[in-house]
């Protein structure tokens, strides 16, 4: 196979009109942004806004390993599949983020036969969404700043200023900083920091939206510090979500793509997956939904995270209903969930592996507890041995559903055939969605219940003062809303070490954090870096341009 | 007449592909960036380099006062002019900065019936060229900071690291910050800060540079700071140029927009007037040239700072021979250099108009001495007398130059047709284009030849220490390098309330700066702020969406 990069340069790209024909879109509708890319019109959305909805398929993933599972590599050889047996389909999935490309090698969308083009404008600036949730983040930042310095007629507490700046670059040395030295002219110092674009309540915030109304109305929800009296000040009192709306108003539009095989690819929006939802953006989703009869997309990490913001959090605030969901296992992942250490991963080792699916059998459960179907998609690799395969369908079967040999990787589209397949089967039962708790549920009651339903911890260990929090902003109007759970994604416990389908573990919960304008509660349940640093020897030192103008060393 | 805002969005736009068939670009050329913009593709460029060059025509002014001259709508208004006499024109232009919008009302591109459309996406996100420089310029810093981090292998002074960052948004509490702080995993504290971006040398890189191999040269050239030797780091000592190439790549082709008569304009870079050259891309005009056979362009400021560093610095390092230049002038602006206060400007005063012509004057013959023959606009107001306007033209032809009146603003191109028949009369003659000085003259005496010869100062005055450090730069390898003088906007002298035609002044240099990739040294004679604050009531506040999602409250 070639590298990821040539392949994805060397397929023929259909014209974008053709592309958004499939799924009904007219040109007049498209908003090109170079040759490759369109945003889809506000007008147009609208319109299609009373059509009826197709299926939503979730494609979330066992625990993952640096052996790497495949998430959206098989959500776009799903879609792929879906048109191949003749659906009229659809991916959604999230746009990258420019800041760590230039750390490490850049993350493509998918791989092999299977990714979404073209893939140097999506990894770089793409249609500038990202440089519009900083400029509106950043403004908002401006603004606290500036009505700090002339008067502060809001009473709000400098020292309890929570919102930070945000960049799209890894830079450690922002994390942590003290602005307005220099004497009055340039304000009062303050410690404050930035954190990577990605993790912006503001990106939460477009990606939960359902439309530019909605938008302004979460912008301005949202808690940028207190008063001395604890009492929350909002962005609308400070007059700028207007203002915010107005950079967001394009970035809102969703951005249209095209696989390699021409499959229509919605990318659009890229939360954090821990102190955010980490889902692409509700409004994308929708639209598809309207216009496909089978939408693919992804949810970050593995699915005791991401499965269950997806359902919990994009679901429940957008009214979605999946049909069905497919957990990514990988045998090379599993027999490390079963142990194996990453240099014996090459070897055959089917009681690893055996060990392994107790991984997965958790993640089939947790996901059925939610009223969704389940699909196990097996990414294959060349490594993989038939005994595996066939231990890996037969655990599969114990837990009553099918486990399907995929080669989107090296086949595209036609070797995910079969599991688009089973994906169709799946979708056309009776539907049975419910998130995991009742929007009444207190705050903690809610950490608690994914705690143990979900992580399968025995309790949830917090202090006073975090309970306390907690009442407080069920007691300020908060406690309806439903909350976000950072912790590692390395382990259902909070020991990244801690493989399998571990039991007898608690969470602690170290902090929580009011996202009021995307509209959770994040409990923070470990080390969460919301800025990453440049390892030693930058991906940007190899970054560069061929005489040609070709960019290499970005994959 | 209706407000700007209003003409824009009601003006009638042309299918791109039909604007730029005007000059001869093929609709293949363009790439679109929504409806109404398009880059222009760089193998087209390239396919053009080695054509013949049209006529450049330079629009710059009086000594601007507060009651404004019109300089880019005289600019818009003679491209149309031009266009209406059956000329094959073009105009290039600065695009404006996001950050500016929010504090004051925003900055339209022209005014009245000589404007560039479309508004709004200029003075937003545009084509995101601004986030292009942001990002590629933080990636610097961002690396500076790795680079000390891992160990500092370069050897660089932490103290004398003198690349800060930028950000498209007034901020003052980013002007003077610490950074590195929370222990060793965030780095070392150092004290930074941010500028705007449009100060940024990456800025005047992209506007400076012929192509992108160029671009990368002079990125590579940037001296980000110093050893504890005094020797100079470079950019290409850290590996940092390709990959901020890489994110400039697509922000270098310029960006194709068009005059509500439909005249073509490139809007392309906006470097800072003061602390940079403050033209519009070298690029941009040099594929205009090619293009068209009349090609009108500005420069910041008025004559003494914008025509000098465009014929100093842009003119010098892009090869270009200015053909003619048009100085704008009003009836209101001459009576302020001659001492009428802002209330009395309503009201007839021939004599205060003869005393501020002489301002007029010194910028005439200052232009003539580049050897470019001059024409003087007169931006016509509806207060001006017919008294005024006869003395005015009196006064230039007495300097053996004409003055024409102009009512483009009222009445579009049509307002402009005796200006334009007068540059292109003016531009037909024999070019004798020289700059000021030679590039082998020394540094401080290139600074004293622009002080004596354009702002007519009897003396340079500065520290020893600043001309050992310009000793120093000559003796590095830079002594060849023009000089870019950042001083008041609004007198000849350093003194901003010295109006008319001041003598007897000294000039006193503060400070001086290196910007080896851009290719000139800075000479700061005055405050100059390199990150605006936002005003008590910023336009932000005001600034929001309709129920429509048309913008308000921007214009």
């Amino acid at each position: 196979m070639l590298p990821d990069i040539e392949i994805a340069r060397a397929a023929p790209k259909r014209p974008m009109p053709e592309v958004a024909a499939k799924i009904g879109i007219p040109e007049t509708a498209l908003i090109p942004y170079g040759r490759e890319i369109a945003k889809i019109d506000r007008a147009f959305l609208d319109a299609i806004e009373p059509r009826a909805e197709g299926r939503l398929i979730l494609v979330t993933a066992i625990t993952p390993t640096p052996a790497g599972e495949g998430k959206t590599t098989t959500t776009v050889g799903l879609g792929d599949g879906l048109s191949r047996i003749g659906k009229r389909a659809a991916i959604c999935i999230r746009e990258a983020s420019l800041g760590p490309n230039f750390g490490m090698k850049g993350g493509a969308a998918g791989g092999g036969r299977a990714q979404v083009v073209p893939m140097e404008a999506m990894n770089l600036h793409f249609t500038g969404d990202f440089h519009a949730v900083t400029a509106a983040h950043n403004l908002l930042a401006a603004m606290i700043e500036n009505h700090l310095y002339w008067g502060n007629a809001l009473d709000l507490d400098p020292r309890r200023v929570r919102w930070r700046r945000v960049i799209d670059m890894n830079d450690r040395a922002l994390r942590d900083i003290v602005t307005g030295l220099g004497g009055v002219a340039n304000g009062a110092p303050r410690q404050t920091g930035f954190d990577i674009t990605a993790a912006s309540e503001v990106m939460a915030c477009l990606c939960l939206a359902r439309d530019l109304a909605d938008l302004e109305v979460r912008l301005g929800r949202i808690v940028i510090g207190e008063r001395a009296d604890r009492s929350p000040v909002t962005c609308a009192e400070l007059k700028a979500a207007g203002a915010m709306a107005v950079l967001l108003r394009d970035a809102l539009q969703p951005n249209l793509v095209q696989t390699i095989e021409h499959t229509p690819a919605f990318v659009h929006g890229g939360p954090f997956a821990n102190i955010a939802h980490g889902c692409s953006s509700v409004i994308a989703t929708r639209a598809a939904l309207r216009l496909a009869d089978y939408v693919v997309t992804e949810a970050g990490f593995g699915a005791d995270l991401g499965a269950e913001k997806f359902f919990d959090i994009k679901c429940r605030s957008a009214g979605l209903l999946p049909a069905a969901a497919v957990i990514v296992a990988t045998v090379r992942a599993l027999k490390m969930q079963g142990g194996t250490a990453l240099a014996d991963l090459g070897r055959e080792d089917v009681a690893a592996l055996s060990r392994g699916c107790a991984n997965l059998g958790r993640h089939i459960a947790n996901t059925r507890g939610f009223g969704v179907p389940v699909v196990v998609a097996i990414n294959a690799f060349e490594s993989d041995t038939e005994a595996e395969i066939a231990a890996l369908v037969d655990y599969a079967a114990h837990q009553g559903c099918r486990a399907v040999l995929c080669r989107h990787w090296a086949e595209g589209g036609a070797g995910a055939e079969d599991l688009a397949r089973e994906v169709v089967r799946l979708a056309e039962g009776p539907g049975g969605f419910a998130p995991l708790y009742p929007d009444e549920m207190g705050l903690f009651e809610k950490i608690e219940e994914v705690a143990k339903r979900i992580y399968h911890a025995d309790a949830v260990i917090a202090e006073a003062s975090l309970r306390d929090q907690l009442a407080t902003w069920e007691a300020q109007g908060f406690g309806a809303l439903p909350v976000c759970v950072a912790k590692t994604q390395y382990s259902f416990s909070t020991d990244p070490k801690r493989r399998g389908a571990p039991n007898g573990h608690s969470v602690t919960l170290r902090e929580v954090r009011l996202s009021a304008g995307a509209g959770f509660v994040v409990a923070i349940c470990g080390e969460i870096l919301t800025m990453p640093g440049l390892p030693r020897a930058p991906a940007a030192e190899r970054i560069g341009l061929t005489a040609a103008g070709e960019v290499e060393g970005l994959f």
